[in-house]
């Protein structure tokens, strides 16, 4: 039996608006710990992690562990007929195969029952290591979202480069290049406008445009987004869930190769010379051991897999983390 | 010679905007009592009634009846036109084949004609019969059209139940069910938000949601819907038209063969069993005698359809009503 | 060396938007004057030309004069990239083959650098004379842009009429006739709600309005806009550019002759009988002596085109006018 009572139900809309479009179907899983999700997105390229603790629930009932196979898609049409201000309540039973969405309006007048068939999906946990970052950049997540789609009007990767004045994001298309610079600023009137790095190491890595757009989905969750990086690691953004948990999405950087296979998929029609110089310090991330693999499907294209190693340890790993 | 005159032209852009995506073309009848309108959607499954009473208008002559036929996408094109504090003025010459709609702004610095050709249309006026009905509920209009929205989302056709406690909007599609009830509710304290439910016996009937989401585009007309139900009669939707009229939309309750066919035409590709009980409380409509008379042109899409017997009093009825 | 400081960069977004659906690949010419351009839209109909005055940027410094050609639409997108409240500067080496936009937030926490490849555009100068007009008409330019736009919805073609009372803007097509009328109204409450029209004699042109929608993309510039008309001469559409400058859009009157061919050209499936009267007062472009030159290309698609002998004068003309 499981119950949870969320008075803030728009956080779940939010939630789900958020990686609805980066991943097709997914397993939440329900412990006494939390509600959490952790899935790649469709292409084996991104990895999605949610969690939401159990103390930020108003009642949170959960007999035994359970995990409960979804479509995104059209769990977030239901999601989206609840009101903005109403409370959701999530119900499933232990041995059934369907989960009810309860939305209760503030005044009680209106009451609406959800009720969805749940989904058998194969998927195993990723152990998620506790890793040191090379630098971790603080800043406004309406700020960022601007950056990347102002970038993806000229190219389709972004070279993010953290130094200790602070963090530069480029791009280079067809129709010139762009570079953006946030300084560090921590003398704002509102702690949302704050841009803080801490950098242990200057850090220069490459992600695909595409799927930093896709995270900043998330940007109507928190104020602020966290871009952790680190060149043997894929990179961390991440956004709070109020006070309750997190969205943290991972991205394995582009080595050089990726680039110029990625250009020619994207535009077959234009001459495809690879414009951006090597990334020398971005190493293979199939090198990062042990706990993390990033095993290359076709040789070019990197994916993020679990190790058969990976057991519970590592799963509560990601829930209890933070 | 015809001459309305209506300071509040905004409520004639509302109109059109609300009745255009259902019927192409109609006849406005003009007569002493009021500027009227009805007319079958172009699939002969609904009817719209529109009647704005001759005192409602600043100015009001009408030598004679007349009956203008228009395209009533025209028209909303050119109603479009006018600014929303605009008075609007119809003219139509008593023989001609034009209609004009003149719009002045309210510092009469800008006036503008808009001149339309009349069309010839068969219509037969249907007789609405003064009924009795099982159920009446009045709510926020805007709720109703939120929840035909959102219903539509999981299924395509709602069953609205009434009981005393409440009016039930249900659904049922591919990816599960969806079960809305608004409860009764008087001690608001904004008189457009209440709820009103008054019940002779409880009643359930089905309708497609098409429909229902098409006479939504009346919302921005009133805050208030009234929806009036029986198991022998086509629901009526009613949104007034500030004190002036009002417009009402007819559907017959759909059967469940008609859930079958339907669902059959709207979704090719699936499996095609019927997944609701049986409606059983909802008669055939073409049982309904005498003046309404709904006929079966396939044995399985109802049609409403005006029987010989209907007179000019019957049309004066609609007219009159209220 | 040429760099150009805009603090109120917004200006500058507004201008590239107002021009890039008009014009694709055009001339920056910047002097000691200001930076400006002058270019016929792809269909060779109409004319733009802009100016912003040297005075009105924070910092110009412009060592010799310089002629850039852009692909306007990427402009756009590099423009759009700038806050709302950036300051905008343009960069250039005299010999370089790229610009450089330079956008700096308020705060200066931000600072983004967009390089753009130049191109080698063929282009002369059309030496616009010094006209007098029959009538200038100064109105809001919303209004102008609305008046436009529901035109649109009747027709293709706008008829501008101006006498003492009023300027009238007509149309007509398959579904009626519209007029629209705005009277002259200089006791307004602000002084951008006024309509001013200074009148020599009565004139009557016919444009496509096609173009002057597209004319209207200029309105977030300025509150009011100029319509300069003579039977012997393109329209003039002119925008403000806060205190700095403006911008100017030409086109050339219809002739009856090319009201039947665009019609044919447009609806091709509809009866094409001409249903305005003949023009009688517009005399053809061509006629029109001796630096704007109309010349029909087809003998009925009015194009405007410079003459040889327009030199360096004119140029300045352009530039210094006002």
């Amino acid at each position: 039996m499981l119950e949870l009572r969320l008075v803030q139900g728009s956080l779940l809309k939010k939630v789900l608006e958020s990686v609805k479009d980066l991943v097709n179907d997914a397993n939440f899983d329900c412990s006494a710990t939390g509600f959490s999700l952790q899935a790649m997105d469709s292409s084996h390229v991104a990895l999605v992690a949610l969690l939401l603790r159990s103390e930020g629930f108003e009642h949170y009932r959960c007999d035994r562990n359970l995990s409960m196979g979804m479509n995104l898609n059209n769990m977030a049409k239901m999601l989206k007929c609840a009101g903005n201000d109403d409370i959701v309540t999530i119900k499933a039973d232990d041995g059934g195969d369907t989960v009810t969405f309860m939305f209760e309006s503030p005044t009680q007048d209106k009451i609406a029952d959800f009720e969805m068939k749940l989904m058998d999906i194969d998927s195993e946990h990723l152990g998620i290591p506790e890793a040191e970052f090379q630098a971790i950049v603080r800043m406004p997540s309406a700020e960022f979202a601007r950056i990347c789609k102002d970038l993806s009007s000229i190219g389709d990767t972004v070279v993010i480069s953290v130094t200790k004045e602070g963090v530069k994001f480029s791009t280079r298309g067809d129709i010139g290049t762009a570079n953006i610079v946030c300084r560090q600023n921590t003398t704002v009137d509102k702690p949302e406008d704050a841009t803080v790095i801490e950098m242990q190491e200057p850090v220069s890595l490459t992600f695909a445009l595409r799927y930093m757009n896709s995270f900043t989905k998330a940007t109507p969750l928190s104020n602020q987004v966290t871009i952790s990086l680190s060149s043997e690691l894929p990179v961390v953004v991440e956004y709070k869930v109020a006070e309750m948990g997190y969205i943290r999405f991972y991205l394995a950087p582009k080595l050089e190769e990726d680039d110029i296979e990625n250009q020619a998929e994207a535009r077959p029609e234009v001459n495809k010379k690879p414009k951006e110089e090597p990334i020398v310090d971005a190493k293979p991330i199939s090198e990062i051991k042990p706990k993390l693999e990033v095993k290359a499907e076709d040789e070019n294209k990197p994916q993020i897999e679990s190790t058969t190693a990976v057991g519970s340890k590592e799963e509560i790993d990601l829930m209890d983390d933070e």
